[in-house]
């Protein structure tokens, strides 16, 4: 089948081989996927990943052993799978269990392919009223959703969301609908502006804000948005984590116990949730969408990706 | 007046100025006071102050204009002066106003000294069953307290303290109370020793340990504790940061976001709540104790605290 590897480098393969199901796993045929910004990284050799790229996809179920009714459906897929029996996973924890393997992350083939293969519970089926372009925003929509899971907002909340990429974009317009005094700081006009065309207050300019927000979201994607973040959260506030990226920040820890700041790390979230926004068309997807490219010019659409200023790209199977 | 002032190093001073109350505050006559960490740590230059050092005290209220009641009343005292006007103090949290003053750490003279000025409200008179020695860990042991104000914990619980210096040990004493599963880890036997007496699991070694512990308190004061409590804490756990020092600290922050990892600064606590577990003689604060100094050998008496291994030093105005 055609995949978009990372072994050296990013490369384009026609003939990689079709994947073998584990039991109780799916195969699903991919129709298209996003390149996410872990994607970037991982091709800068974060994590050491080697293997298919891709992790926000939808694409049709072509297999699932004793789940026929699953067959033919259209699908996103949570990309953690669990090994389901160990105590983490006992636990509830099934997205931290130790031994498993994260689609087009961490030893498993992702889905910048044909065919990929996830265990049969990771899939949701999708309604008929969201688009594959749609689909393809559950996963980091999901995570989006997830800052909600870990921290209780109230409508007199000031929240800042410091970054205006594909996460910010997604973060910000999932705290709106919780009603909070929403501020988002970006640098990019143009994203900024899908917030402001949804009501959303903006800025560029960190030293316009008045400091002493509730709850900061971290969504920069680099060190220097922990230190921002700090110096805009109040006493006794709450900075969420988002951002992922290699290598290590600098950070005054006593000056976290001085103004007891608590920080929330956030990563994936639930994809119910996601799926239920993207029905009811709550959330603006469709203007992340920067350009789209077939998987044989996977090289292209990466690099297109890395632009700066450049949203979501999409990556086409069929 | 005598004091222990820090201007470019540590001076015993016989004349110094008593201190003059402001509109609303009391004059306490100090019994003693004990040198804490802080007090070691403002010596080498954290926070820049400059004055009478001291915060953890006990004495007699002298002076309280509106308030005679208070005259003759042995008490202790919260460290944070506030405004009492600003929006953080009407939103209440005092103990983070932005102007607030801090006995012997930031703009207010404190307790290594004949006499000390605090505004009434900071006072809290003693019941009898409390000894001199007791009441001057009142601060400490808030301060402990405080972690159960910040986070649940249930007695299904793993929780491992990290550190065996005093303000560890006030910790473990204090999580002790709650049921939970509790381990200290610490660096000296004789130390851990006084908590194995009161049936605390205690280790030595960090290799030791099985990880995954539910909350991990921090409290070694130093930066190397953050990177042990990472390591030992489970997925989707807690650290409780209690240690303030001199100097940054190197932070694998996307860690923290793949484990969802929660970091919570915890600082100051509820007076009440330990001045209820002194009367009840809940916590053994008497081993905590190991040297008694005059005032005027107070420059020794930070020597001898400065000395690894030691715990607390009194400091003595009478």
């Amino acid at each position: 089948m055609r995949a978009l590897t990372l072994r050296t480098g990013l490369e384009f393969c026609e003939q990689y081989p079709t994947p073998e199901p584990s039991p109780g796993e799916a195969i699903v045929r991919v129709i298209q996927a996003g390149i996410c910004d872990t994607d970037l990284q991982l091709v800068r050799g974060y994590m050491g990943f080697q293997g298919v790229l891709g992790h926000e996809f939808v694409g049709i179920v072509e297999e699932a052993p004793h789940h026929p009714d699953l067959i033919g459906k259209r699908v996103v897929g949570e990309i953690n799978a669990a090994c389901r029996a160990c105590p983490v996973c006992a636990a509830g924890r099934p997205t931290h269990c130790p031994h498993r393997t994260t689609l087009g992350i961490d030893r498993r083939d992702g889905a910048f392919a044909d065919y990929l293969a996830l265990p049969v519970e990771n899939l949701y089926p999708l309604p008929d009223e969201i688009t594959n372009d749609q689909a393809v925003f559950t996963e980091p929509l999901a995570a989006a959703c997830q800052i909600l899971e870990q921290v209780s907002l109230h409508e007199t909340d000031r929240v800042l969301v410091i970054g205006d990429g594909k996460l910010g974009l997604l973060c910000a317009q999932v705290l709106q609908r919780t009603g909070c005094r929403l501020t988002v700081l970006g640098q990019h006009p143009e994203k900024l502006q899908i917030l402001a065309d949804r009501g959303i207050d903006t800025s560029q300019d960190p030293t316009s804000l008045s400091p002493g927000f509730d709850i900061v979201v971290e969504a920069t994607g680099t060190a220097g948005g922990f230190t921002l973040a700090r110096e805009c959260v109040r006493p006794r506030g709450t900075i969420v984590l988002k951002s992922t990226y290699h290598g290590q920040t600098v950070v005054d820890m006593t000056a976290l116990v001085i103004h007891e700041i608590t920080v929330v790390g956030s990563r994936c979230g639930p994809f119910p949730r996601a799926i239920a926004l993207l029905r009811e068309h709550a959330i603006d997807v469709q203007s992340l969408i920067h350009q789209r490219f077939p998987i044989e010019e996977g090289t292209d659409a990466f690099a297109y990706a890395a632009t700066k200023g450049v949203l979501k790209v999409i990556v086409e199977m069929t």
